[in-house]
């Protein structure tokens, strides 16, 4: 881990561009970094902090392989007491710890009340500078953390939701060979829905592979590996005949007219992924997905993605909640909106090996949320 | 007042109607009905009791006049604590006292654990039974001024919106003669914009007459009173000249080709208020109208018109809050929502003379929510 290091470096650019850069004298030993803000009552003071997650294996999609991946850990304080975040940021998503870092040195929350104001802290955080949307998520998490804890609540009981809804999660198989592919599976065990990653070149091979082992649910992830709608329509046939409930993103994020013909000829249920982003994105998906995924990297936080199911359900589309590679803080504050959703993804934490968190807990394949405030987490001493 | 003799009539009925009619049994003196629950720890009680609303002023639109307005007053109870809620019932819009003692009669709380399931209740009370819609905003109202007392905290700092920014409430001045109008104006005195209703065929009398006192802001609804377009929308330049900020239903909600025209061309903002009901209503006004009139007793309450507005902002479109004639219950529930639109037309509190909550204030136009918990009300001892 070299956190401390990317801490340093980043800590430096970060302050650099800071008006208020006098307020990183107070970066103490632990690598913590107040930014932006006098210590004083009723005051929210934003911390942050690079961390790299191992992964327990490596990942392979259709564009890329990868053995870690960078987070940035956020915290929020305001009269005692702390809120966590999280930005996940695999490098495809061209987000760094120091693009989050010159992002996060931007902010400055002295400026409101109190951490209840999420509607106008989260519209400046937003307004701030295009993009980073995972910057960005990692204070919306970390201040509906804060506010959860002020209220006693979690979120899913401030959203009107029932725990006992919370869905099972699926557990993501990536592309590799039949070997790999089986001992995947067996170590999936305690999961009654796999995602699988196709769009390699071998899809039949991944399909069959784990068909020969388990009759389990599958769902596809294609990433759009598929060049031609014609043969999408075609492989999505062979899938439903064994047993996939979805397929997500299985063409480019671009050919919409290609995408809304699969869509409307295709016998199972299509997800947009990489064809979505944020809030402004799914109205415009009416009638060329059957549904969306929502990633709170992706879209900037829980609350642009409780504002995104409304509109995908004022649609009658589906709803899939996703992840990358992350902390079991973003994978509990995501699992708060999920008993709103049809599909859960939501296995990032168990994909790591050293996880600074414990929060929601995958009990036989399904969500348990718990009642602690906020969303849900313990910190532990490992970050 | 006849809210006693009301009841009677009405309890007899919904006892009728009720599987669970014996807990009709505990109706008490003062007029509360305990219904469908065994009293417990744990157990929500529902209660309803008719009550009548009488109006300072005989009431005027383009459809109609009256002088009372029917509501029934709901109490929702859970370990001690009372959420309140209110339907109010014009006449026009199809429900009575009858209606919603039937349907409320229908409704078994005893099925959910908790008053945090809003999002299972509500669906629950949706799904019951078509139409209803104000006897279900009473039930939504009730369940989160609940939910909010239990968590502590008001339902716009839940909603994570800033009091700061609830808007200046429009006043109504109904139509009537020029000697009526100019007392009302005055009356209106404390109003930084005032709510003209027009299409009663003296349109520019009317708007003379308020601009012979006032220099105030207005706007018009017209409640579907104009049948032409293009005299629509040269009447609409008139009004722009007379500083008039936005045309409220000018039109049927049926000519939805004939708005769409209007809208493209007007030189002021268009809202649909008749023409929308409730979420699944939104989308399909897009291009439409410019904007929307949400109000509670239309749309089934506060968790409708919160999906409502998220709906409309997505579309860029402009919201309006609106209100029946009701209660400062009613009118508080939906004051939460305030901070998020752009005109609130909050008055119907103020248009009785028999208020038994004590909730929002309006000081000097301006809405004034307050910090206690829930939907921010207190009872009076008067209904």
């Amino acid at each position: 881990m070299n956190s401390r290091r990317d801490f340093l470096k980043y800590s430096g650019l970060a302050a650099g561009s800071l008006i208020t850069a006098s307020a990183f004298s107070g970066c103490d030993a632990s690598g913590q970094c107040k930014v932006s803000n006098r210590v004083g009552k009723g005051k929210m003071k934003l911390r942050f902090k690079p961390y790299d997650l191992q992964l327990k294996h490596v990942f392979t999609i259709a564009s890329n392989s990868r053995t870690s991946t960078p987070v940035m850990l956020v915290e929020i304080e305001y009269d005692g007491v702390i809120g966590y975040g999280e930005a996940s940021m695999p490098p495809y998503l061209g987000e760094s710890h120091k693009t989050a870092a010159d992002f996060l040195s931007k902010i400055n929350l002295e400026q409101f009340a109190n951490p209840f104001l999420l509607d106008d802290i989260l519209t400046y955080v937003d307004e701030l500078v295009a993009g980073n949307y995972a910057a960005k998520a990692s204070v919306d998490i970390a201040l509906h953390d804060l506010a959860g804890k002020l209220t006693g609540q979690p979120w899913y009981k401030l959203w009107g939701l029932n725990a006992a809804k919370a869905p099972h999660t699926s557990f993501t198989i990536g592309i590799d060979t039949p070997e790999v592919v089986r001992r995947k599976v067996k170590e999936a065990d305690p999961y009654n829905i796999l995602k699988v990653k196709l769009g390699g070149g071998n899809d039949k091979e991944m399909i069959q592979t784990i068909r020969s082992v388990t009759d389990k649910p599958l769902c596809v992830d294609v990433n759009q590996g598929w060049k031609d709608k014609y043969q999408a329509l075609d492989m999505i046939h062979w899938l439903k005949e064994k047993g996939i409930v979805f397929v997500e993103q299985p063409m480019s994020k671009k050919g919409l007219d290609e995408m809304a013909w699969l869509t409307e000829n295709s016998p199972l249920p299509t997800i947009a992924d990489e064809a979505i982003q944020t809030v402004k994105d799914v109205l415009p998906l009416k009638g060329i997905y059957s549904g969306i995924n929502i990633k709170l990297m992706k879209c900037g936080g829980m609350r642009a993605a409780h504002k995104m199911i409304t509109l995908a359900r004022s649609m009658n589309m589906k709803v899939m909640i996703g992840c990358m590679t992350a902390t079991s803080c973003a994978i509990s504050a995501a699992s708060q909106l999920s008993p709103l959703v049809d599909w859960a993804d939501l296995d990032g934490n168990l994909l790591i090996s050293n996880d600074c968190f414990e929060g929601v807990q995958i009990v036989n394949g399904k969500v348990i949320l718990n009642d602690k405030p906020g969303i849900g987490v313990n910190k532990l001493s490992l970050a």
